[in-house]
C-alpha cells in the first residue's frame, strides 16, 4: 500500500505533517515576501521582521527570551552546536551525556573525545532498567566527576521516557557545569520551560511539533561560552551564520504558538490513544518498554516476543500503518537500539521492539483497525516460525 | 513603499523568489508526502526517493555522480564542511584562501587558524584592481606556499568577476593541494561544470537559483578525506547528519533543472538588462567595479562619486526598487565591502558602491524607470550636499 491517503500514520515521533495554519503563515515567504533577511530594502526587512517575530514565539512557548534563541536548520545542528561550540571555548575536560542520548549528541561527543584524545574525555550516565536516568546518581556522578558539560535529553525519543533534568540541573548549576538538554522530544508533548528547568542550553525542532522541516532552535543561558558551529556573515547573534530559512522559521513560529495552545488537549487525545492500544497489546502478551514510569503521553514502545521488529514494521506498512522499529531517526545507519541495550534489555526482545508514536489526527479507529491487523500478521508470523522452526 | 507588489526587485544576487515549477514540485512534501526518509515505512520510503532523485538532478546539473552530492542546509554550511571538514582529516599545515572570499569561507579560515594557532596558517591569494585573482600569481604561490587546501570562488557575489578556477585547479591537482571553489554566484548564470573545473570540492545553493532557502550542496571529489560538521544518525553518506529538509531539496533538484535547461536565455536576457543600465550609469558618471573583465551577465556593482551607497540603497527602496549596497550576504554585520579592499579601490569611493543583479522576472522598462528614478534622487543628494557642504 503506497497510498498516502490510505496510510495510517503512527510515527510522528519521526517526524509530523505541517499543520494547516503553519503552512499558511509559511506559504507567503516563498514566491512574495522572499527577501534575504540581511538585506537593508524592503523586501529585506519584511523577512527580518519575520524571523524576529518568530523568535519571539519560540521563546515565549518555553518561557525564554527572544535574545535566548539562536535559530539553526536542525535540531541535529543545535546539539552539535552545543557540544562542539561550548567545547571550542572552554579548557578541555570531561563531557558527560547520557546512555540514552540522541545519535546527535552522542556522536559529536565521541567526534571530540576521539579527536581530542589527549584533551576531551567522554562519559557516560547510565539509566535505570525502567529507561529513565537515576537522578541521585546523576548527581553523585556529576560531583564525582566533574564534568565542564553534561548533555541529558528531557523525554526519551524511543520510550518516551521523561527524564530528571530540573533535578540535575539544579546540581549542575551549583557545580558551575554547563547543562544542556534536548527537548526535541518533550516539546508540544509535555510542559517545557528554559527557566524552571533551569539549564544552559535546551535544543527544540520544528519538524517534531507539527512545524516544516528545516528549522530549530538552540535556546541558551546567554552565560553559556559558545563559538559558532557555522561561521560567516554573522547571523544569529554571530552565533550561526548562514542565509535565514524564513519560510521555516516562520512556521517554526506559528507551530511553537499551536504547541502551546492546545498542548493539554493533544496530550489527553494521544494518551486515550495509547491506553487503548496499550491493553490491546498486552492482551497479544506485548510487553511495553518504559511502561512502568513516567511517559510522554503519545509514544508506546513495546515488542511482541519472537517476532522481529523490522519484519513486523514491514507488514504492518503492507496492511496500511506506518509505524519505527527502533529509532527511526537514525535508522540512516540502521542497527540495534542503543536505548535498549542501556536499559540492558535482552537483545532478543530488543530486537522485536516496535515504536508507535501518536498525533493530533489519530483517531479511536483507526487504534482498532490497527489492533485487528497486528494479530492478523503476528499469527501469520507466528505460523511461520512453527514452520520453519525460527 | 512596503507593498511588494510594487517593489522592483534588483537582487538577485542576495537571493530569488521561489519559482512557480519549483514550488509546485515542493508542495506535496510538506502535508502529504511528509515522511522522514529514514522511516522504513511508505511514507519514509516515499521521502527517500524524492531525495534521491534531487540527487541525481542536482549531480546532473554540474557534470557530476550522485554519490557525489552531499546536502546541507545552505551555502555557508556547505563552505564551512570543506573548510572544517577538511581541516578535522588532515595534517595542520597551510590555507590559502582568495581575498575576495565570501565571509562564510573568510571566517571559517580564520577560526581555524586562530583555534590552532601551532598549527593551521592562513594564507590570502590577492586579487588586481579588475576584481579578479591573477591565474599566473595564483599557481606561484600554490609551489612556492604548498598549502594543503585552497579555496577560490567562482564567481563573486558582489562584482561578479569570474575567477580562473580551471587553471588553479590544474595547479592545485598536480601539487597535491585539495582545492574547493564556492560556485554559488556563478551557478545558473555561466556553465559550471565539476569535472571540467577539475577541484575535488564545491559548493552550490537553491536560493540564489529560483530554489528554496533551506538546501544546498557540497559536491565532492571522493577522494577528498573529510569529515563531518554536524555528526548523528549518519545520513549523506555519513557525512551530514539529521533528518533531511525533503521539500527544500526536492526544490533545490528542481530548481537545478530550471537553472541548466534556461541558462543561455537568462544570461542572455539579463546581459541585455546590465547591458542597458550600466550605458545609463555611464551617463551620469557612474564607475563600473569589474566592468573590465568577464563577469556573471547579471551582475551590475557601481558608484556614483560622492553619493554614498548606503543612502542611495535606502532612497531606491523608497522610491519602489530594491537593490543592495555592499555585500548583502554579510550585512548582517554591516560594514565596508571586503572585496573593494582587496581590489584596492579608494575607501572614499567603496563607500558609494551598490549592486544591481538582474533576474528572470525584469524588464527594460524596469531599467528605463530605475535610471529615471536614480537621476531624480542623485540630483537631490548632491544638491544636498552642496547646501551642507558635505
Amino acid at each position: 500500500m503506497t497510498d498516502s491517503t490510505m496510510q495510517v500514520y503512527f510515527d510522528h515521533n519521526a517526524t509530523t505533517a505541517v499543520d494547516e495554519t503553519v503552512m499558511a503563515a509559511m506559504l507567503p515567504y516563498f514566491q512574495e515576501n522572499y527577501g534575504n533577511a540581511s538585506s537593508s530594502h524592503s523586501y529585506g526587512l519584511r523577512a527580518h521582521r519575520a524571523i524576529e517575530h518568530a523568535r519571539e514565539q519560540v521563546a515565549s512557548a518555553v518561557g525564554a527570551m527572544p535574545s535566548q534563541v539562536i535559530f539553526t536548520s536542525g535540531g541535529s545542528e543545535a546539539n552539535n552546536l552545543f557540544i562542539r561550540g561550548v567545547a571550542d571555548s572552554i579548557k578541555p575536560a570531561t563531557l558527560l551525556v547520557s546512555a540514552i542520548e540522541h545519535p546527535c549528541v552522542r556522536r559529536p561527543a565521541q567526534a571530540l573525545a576521539w579527536k581530542n584524545s589527549q584533551k576531551w574525555q567522554l562519559d557516560e550516565l547510565a539509566v535505570r532498567e525502567t529507561g529513565g536516568v537515576d537522578a541521585d546518581a546523576a548527581i553523585t556522578a556529576l560531583s564525582k566527576i566533574r564534568p565542564a558539560m553534561v548533555s541529558m535529553m528531557l523525554a526519551n525519543n524511543e520510550t518516551g521516557v521523561i527524564q530528571p533534568v530540573a533535578a540535575v540541573a539544579e546540581a549542575a548549576a551549583a557545580l558551575g557545569i554547563w547543562m544542556h538538554t534536548d527537548a526535541i522530544q518533550a516539546f508540544a508533548k509535555m510542559p517545557v520551560n528554559f527557566a524552571e528547568l533551569g539549564v544552559h542550553a535546551m535544543t527544540l525542532s520544528s519538524h517534531k511539533i507539527y512545524g516544516p522541516k528545516g528549522a530549530a532552535a538552540l535556546v541558551i543561558d546567554q552565560r553559556l561560552p559558545i563559538k559558532p558551529l557555522i561561521y560567516g556573515g554573522g547571523h544569529e547573534n554571530g552565533l550561526r551564520s548562514g542565509t535565514e530559512n524564513v519560510p521555516a522559521i516562520v512556521g517554526f513560529g506559528v507551530a511553537c504558538e499551536l504547541a502551546v495552545s492546545r498542548m493539554a488537549k493533544l496530550a489527553a487525545h494521544t494518551r486515550s490513544l495509547r491506553d487503548q492500544m496499550e491493553n490491546g497489546l498486552h492482551e497479544m502478551g506485548a510487553i511495553i518498554f518504559g511502561g512502568e514510569v513516567q511517559r510522554l503521553p503519545n509514544t508506546c514502545y513495546f515488542a511482541l516476543p519472537d517476532i522481529e521488529g523490522d519484519t513486523l514494521v514491514v507488514q504492518l506498512d503492507k496492511a496500511g500503518f506506518a509505524v519505527a522499529s527502533g529509532a527511526a531517526c537514525s535508522s540512516a545507519t540502521p542497527g540495534k537500539s542503543q536505548v535498549l541495550e542501556a536499559m540492558q534489555v535482552d537483545p532478543m526482545l530488543a530486537r522485536c521492539a516496535v515504536r508507535i508514536s501518536f498525533g493530533i489526527a489519530n483517531t479511536s479507529q483507526q487504534v482498532t483497525d490497527f489492533l485487528s491487523a497486528i494479530k492478523k500478521i503476528a499469527d501469520q508470523l507466528k505460523h511461520l516460525n512453527v514452520m520453519f522452526g525460527a
